[in-house]
């Protein structure tokens, strides 16, 4: 691996003087931001996410705040998912395409009130877009990032350590629900979401002062659970079948590829701009989609580029995150493939770096 | 510094297989995409650059496609430069805004034909607010991103070895021109412009089955002339007032303050969207504009953080990019300085993480 040079561009969060502390090994770089991915290493992070709790720089999920009268139509015009239903106070995992039905980004909508959102974004710069429709359609919303950075608190034990610092009623947020909670008298939204199965809450601090404060209060209050800085895991977020935009779908792929057709009501998403073009795939399914495939043989190599998978003489699909398990001892990996080989079961072949291996498409991910 | 995490989302180039080849020792992520900081060392790098001659592996200027009917008139939309003069083959520098004034990007704009445009972006996803824009605006225009990646060829002997590639036309080629050339079979448009003040060339690379090929061709070719693979160099930019998007400015930011004035032509760019919201800036200009500060004491650490700039008890700017300039014998870099403060000559207090120095403000940039 190589090393990272440091400059203003790539922006530091309200957490990174407590990652740094905690000795951070490595970073990714999402929305212009640095992600940790590395504290003690890959395998040691992911028991400990599995056996105690973490706390998560994830300020690089950042918001676009949608905020004025046409804020609701707005949103709705952003994806195919049908918003007629949700409430404030709900968040809403949301595919958002462009007007081909390609994805620009998967992010979790927070609705805040009927006349306020927070789209809490992937690796794009959504604004730009959302930015650009609300002028070309002259909407009446406001349109811009806030100082809210989120902090994720993820692993088994994320409820106890909640509570200590939340008090017990944090306990009561049901799943992609949101609470607004007191920190030093700060108002902060803490939704039960984040990027593992562990189970856990995302807190949306509101105004960088008071992020290491924060952070230094969950670690103090939970010492004798273990807590450790952590970060979204790779092997963890692919066992439990967790997409990662720009890594596992891009502009190319619809959201029914993605296996996200159970987030797209496109019959009744009336609006949405990607609406014409989803309609017939929504009713014929996708060509190609998202699998669980194991890949035989010794641990994998990163997978930085997409690996071709063939059947015979046919290349049927790629690899596009992978990653060695050590609990379900293979290689976990997610990849897109053909309707013709994607039946739980079909035997092909990945061609890794290292030469070509055996995988087998799984009926589903492994948690 | 830390490690940097390999991954899909962080996309490898047409160049990369020569990059690291060439030994690559850090990089940086722009348009998500790797872009090389250092090979031998900066300085290193840096002395290389104003002797000599060097391949940059710059595939992460992106480019956004327009083409179609209506390409001009969007094209307009998006700058407050006029473009009603531009011809195919010339080379624009266009600040883009968005309807506050505020900087979404500083691309080149590159002409192809009246109806054909290449915007070869700096780091964000312009790509979003133009698709947003063609779209609320119905306008009849294809937007995309093609597979077109920029290589570089910079420093003093760029001319030799370009024309024993590409023949001794290119030396004709004048300053943010363009022409087309053919390198084994394939047309490439090769333009007289690029991230540095040593001279040099860009090559619009159509096809990354061709990087590598032609990589190697300009390294072969320019073996006596030491070529070697290079990068825009943090030292040199800063000494040549070149400015980096996301850095030196960002969305908060108008043309005017980056001292991006000249590219502007506010009253007669009719149609830019940001017309209205900067007809006012541009005739009473900018409360604070980018200046070139020269920063006193050791060698400053790098700049991954806006530094406070004060005045006696007062701010009245920020450093946003910094390095030692061993050419000056002094700290370079770029500031965004109050009009109270910013005259030549101006002594000022920098913030640097390893305590305050002193400051002054230069007449112009050093190179």
């Amino acid at each position: 691996m190589a090393l990272i040079s440091p400059s203003r561009r790539l922006r530091r969060t309200p957490f990174s003087d407590g990652v740094e502390a905690a000795g951070v090994q490595a970073y990714t770089v999402y929305n212009h931001m640095f992600l940790p991915t590395m504290f003690r290493s890959v395998i040691e992070d992911y028991r400990h996410l599995k056996e105690a709790v973490q706390i998560w720089d994830v300020a690089c999920e950042r918001q676009v705040e949608i905020r004025g009268p046409d804020a609701g139509r707005l949103m709705q015009m952003l994806t195919p998912r049908d918003l007629r239903g949700m409430l404030p106070g709900q968040c809403y995992y949301v595919p958002i395409v462009d007007e081909t039905g390609g994805m620009l980004n998967d992010p979790v909508a927070v609705k805040l009130a009927e006349d306020r959102w927070w789209i809490s974004i992937a690796d794009s710069d959504l604004l730009m877009w959302v930015k650009g429709i609300a002028y070309g359609y002259r909407l009446d919303v406001l349109v811009d990032e806030p100082d809210v950075s989120p902090l994720g608190v993820q692993g088994p034990l994320a409820d106890d350590l909640m509570a200590r610092v939340f008090g017990d009623s944090v306990r009561n947020i049901r799943f992609f629900r949101f609470g607004w909670f007191q920190f030093q008298g700060r108002d902060m939204i803490i939704a039960r979401s984040g990027y593992s199965k562990q189970g856990g809450f995302e807190i949306y601090v509101e105004g960088g002062d008071i992020g290491m404060p924060l952070w230094n209060a969950l670690m103090e209050a939970g010492r004798d659970l273990d807590v450790r800085a952590g970060c979204p895991n790779l092997i963890e977020r692919i066992e439990a079948g967790l997409l990662s935009y720009g890594n596992d779908m891009t502009r190319e792929n619809t959201p029914h590829e993605c296996g996200l057709g159970r987030f797209c009501n496109t019959q009744t998403a009336i609006g949405c701009i990607g609406r014409d073009a989803l309609l017939r795939v929504a009713v014929e399914g996708p060509l190609r989609q998202v699998r669980p495939l194991a890949i035989g043989g010794a641990p994998v190599p990163a997978c930085d580029r997409p690996w071709m998978v063939t059947a015979g003489e046919k290349t049927v699909g790629r690899v596009t995150s992978a990653a060695h398990s050590p609990d379900f001892d293979t290689n976990v990996s997610i990849a897109m493939i053909r309707m013709t080989h994607w039946d739980p079961g079909t035997e092909l072949i990945v061609h890794c770096p290292d030469g070509p291996r055996e995988a087998q498409v799984q009926e589903e991910f492994w948690l």
